[in-house]
């Protein structure tokens, strides 16, 4: 029986779904898995649960200046709080969804590099020169990039993974499916762990 | 120098409090620490962050349906999602401050059986008769638990508890201060622990 991927859906505007980035590959690996990655928008689904921005709630903003930052420690990675945030990610989304189209390798190595921009560096990935840059470390031309952002079937598939990650059950970011069980949040990552080894 | 106790601000009517309230004395133990107990409720909370009670959003309520008995699972304690739910939980929380000022060890033994009566055997704790129930099994007269939960003094003192938790930052429950140190969930337990053998 061949065995599914990990699916994880993830916001590049959620810093809990950057420190998943950082862990999820290595994870699956020890259990021969592989993760789908599905860019998605938080936008629509936070409209769906009703909820405002953590970041724009009285003390869960404040919480989160405090977790964030230990969180990464914790999990042995770079954190510094970027200024914009949120952004929006639409842009960074569709060139995901292209360099997959493409079967691109680069597809995953893009996920890394526009988190790693945005949550380590502190730029702003909301902006083309930003999305340009990143790109040209890994070849792609920056008219390229600008072509998939304005693409339309690139336009409507991300609102198709966002419908698909709503059908999901997703309620948040990170988001995972391993073998139609849901998993939210970072924070869960032992409990897939331990489900890998067996459902329990 | 004395150490500090780990602080804990639960509402009988969380879930994810429950499972906490299940770990946090063997957690203390292993790093020499007491634990503070402190009762709140959830409702002042929330209406501060301005959010919903996750059960009441969609796509959130669906997922703690699946997420809470396999956390319950992952920890090794029982868990049944008791109905009606969430119920008032004002009248157990101040018989924790009444057992609290006689510094009476029955209090966590309190604590350990409404939260057992609701998430285990499924019995509505807004109930007075639930209550005496409980009371009976550790030796309190109805009547007693009647008049503490009338008595006001310790409606303003658990007001002042709430006040207190909302002071400290608390944006749900369980929450924990640690020297200091917001934690936030029955999935920072780890974080709390490594906090313990060392500030990281």
């Amino acid at each position: 029986m061949p065995v599914s991927p990990i699916t994880l859906y993830f916001d590049f505007s959620s810093p809990y779904a950057y420190l998943a980035s950082t862990q999820i590959e290595a994870l699956a690996a020890r259990h021969q898995r592989s993760v789908e990655w599905v860019p998605v928008l938080l936008g629509p689904v936070f409209a769906v649960t009703g909820s405002k921005l953590p970041v724009q709630q009285p003390l869960k903003a404040e919480y989160m200046a405090r977790d964030l930052p230990r969180s990464a420690r914790f999990l042995g990675v770079p954190y510094q709080h970027p200024q914009p945030f949120p952004v929006p990610t639409q842009q960074a989304a569709r060139v995901v969804l292209a360099l997959q189209r493409a079967q691109s390798p680069l597809a995953v190595e893009w996920i890394h590099k526009v988190y790693e921009s945005y949550f380590v560096h502190g730029r702003d990935i909301s902006q083309m020169p930003t999305l340009h840059a990143i790109g040209a470390g890994m070849r792609l031309e920056a008219a390229q990039i600008d072509a998939w952002c304005a693409e339309p079937a690139l336009k409507e598939q991300l609102r198709a993974s966002v419908e698909r990650g709503i059908q999901a059950g997703m309620c948040g970011a990170p988001y995972f499916v391993v073998d139609g069980e849901p998993f939210w949040g970072v924070d869960r990552l032992p409990q897939i762990e331990r489900w890998l080894q067996g459902r329990f």
